[in-house]
């Protein structure tokens, strides 16, 4: 099995992907890319379809300088075509009614499963801890495809989590139920990028059967 | 730009890809494809490449139904060739000094930068909070990876968040600094998957310059 797909072409894009620093600050994103990559994101796994991502794009200079300011001043953030700030919607769940009803719409869900689900849903997000917790979790299933399909588009994308979250909010009129989770940078990239980082091996962080203290 | 990438063999990979629920329970999957999955999450990027991420791979079948008690009975952790827990090390900041050192001696981090590194690093991690926050993304990032690679290899994988963690973390002598993110079912697709889950248009979930109530 392995012989046969070690060629493909997803694991040369992971092994040549690294978080960009540096983007060509001449070059602008359209808004059709921005979209695509939105799209990509999209497709990732989502606890009960609920898809509790959502996103602002920053691509306006005088924008880029106001999330960089917000993000300890790292520079990418402004260099970057356009910064997106991936974020969490807490109350993601209250959508849920209309989500599965089109799923049983369009023939991926059968109609008698459908309340279940959204009680189900209900009850398990109706606590903020779990909420918060799913919300960092499936944004960043989300933010690791959008990154990918950065690189499968020609293009460049590095993720940042050192930000101020509250003024981030503030700064671009974002309502307090959704969480920030990430920002990240999309461009052209500017030169090589920055040397990878070596991992831990493979034995370091892979236990079988039981865990163990790694 | 967006032409001539749109045939990338990467966006097909996530378009085809749908979470597992079948599972072909007579195949088994060898240690070294575990391992080579495991490989291609640790390509994810990581916060000041701390690499929080830890893997349990469960393959017996008495371990696969103990972890199937504590996921509510669902039925793909143990069809599954291997679940994989995934785990994230709150204390992961501790090893980073050691991280630090191989890649200033592989020459992917400048001598001089490295103190600073770790000094910053452990001053955001002593918070407990942040360091599980982050924890969950850097996970799921690895995760996501996880999940994309067993698809290019020819595998079907699921993810589950939906179990008991501290059961888990009994069950399977995980020391508690150790956060269960996430299950991850692999193994061979058992017919055809299950349908994808309609999303919610770009529209729906993408804002431009300013945060909206999507």
């Amino acid at each position: 099995m392995t012989g046969a797909h070690e060629q493909h072409p997803f694991l040369e894009l992971i092994r040549r992907r690294v978080s960009a620093e540096g983007f060509d600050p001449a070059r602008e994103l359209d808004e059709r890319t921005v979209r695509e990559l939105v799209a990509d994101a999209t497709l990732a796994p989502s606890s009960f379809n609920i898809q509790h991502w959502r996103f602002v794009a920053v691509r306006h200079a005088a924008d880029k300088r106001r999330l960089q300011a917000a993000s300890h001043g790292q520079r990418q953030v402004a260099d970057a075509a356009v910064t997106l700030i991936v974020l969490g919607d807490t109350r993601g769940v209250d959508r849920l009614p209309e989500i599965v009803e089109r799923a049983v719409a369009a023939g991926a869900l059968p109609p008698g499963k459908a309340a279940a689900w959204v009680r189900l849903a209900r009850e398990l997000y109706a606590d903020p801890r779990t909420a918060r917790e799913e919300v960092l979790r499936s944004c960043s299933l989300a933010a690791m495809l959008l990154m990918l399909s950065a690189e499968a588009r020609g293009l460049a994308a590095g993720a940042l989590t050192g930000f101020d979250a509250d003024r981030v909010r503030r700064e671009f009129e974002i309502d307090e139920r959704y969480v920030p989770v990430m920002l990240i940078a999309v461009g052209y990239p500017a030169g090589p990028g920055a040397p990878r980082q070596p991992r831990l091996a493979v034995d370091e962080v892979l236990a079988f059967d039981r865990g163990r203290v790694f």
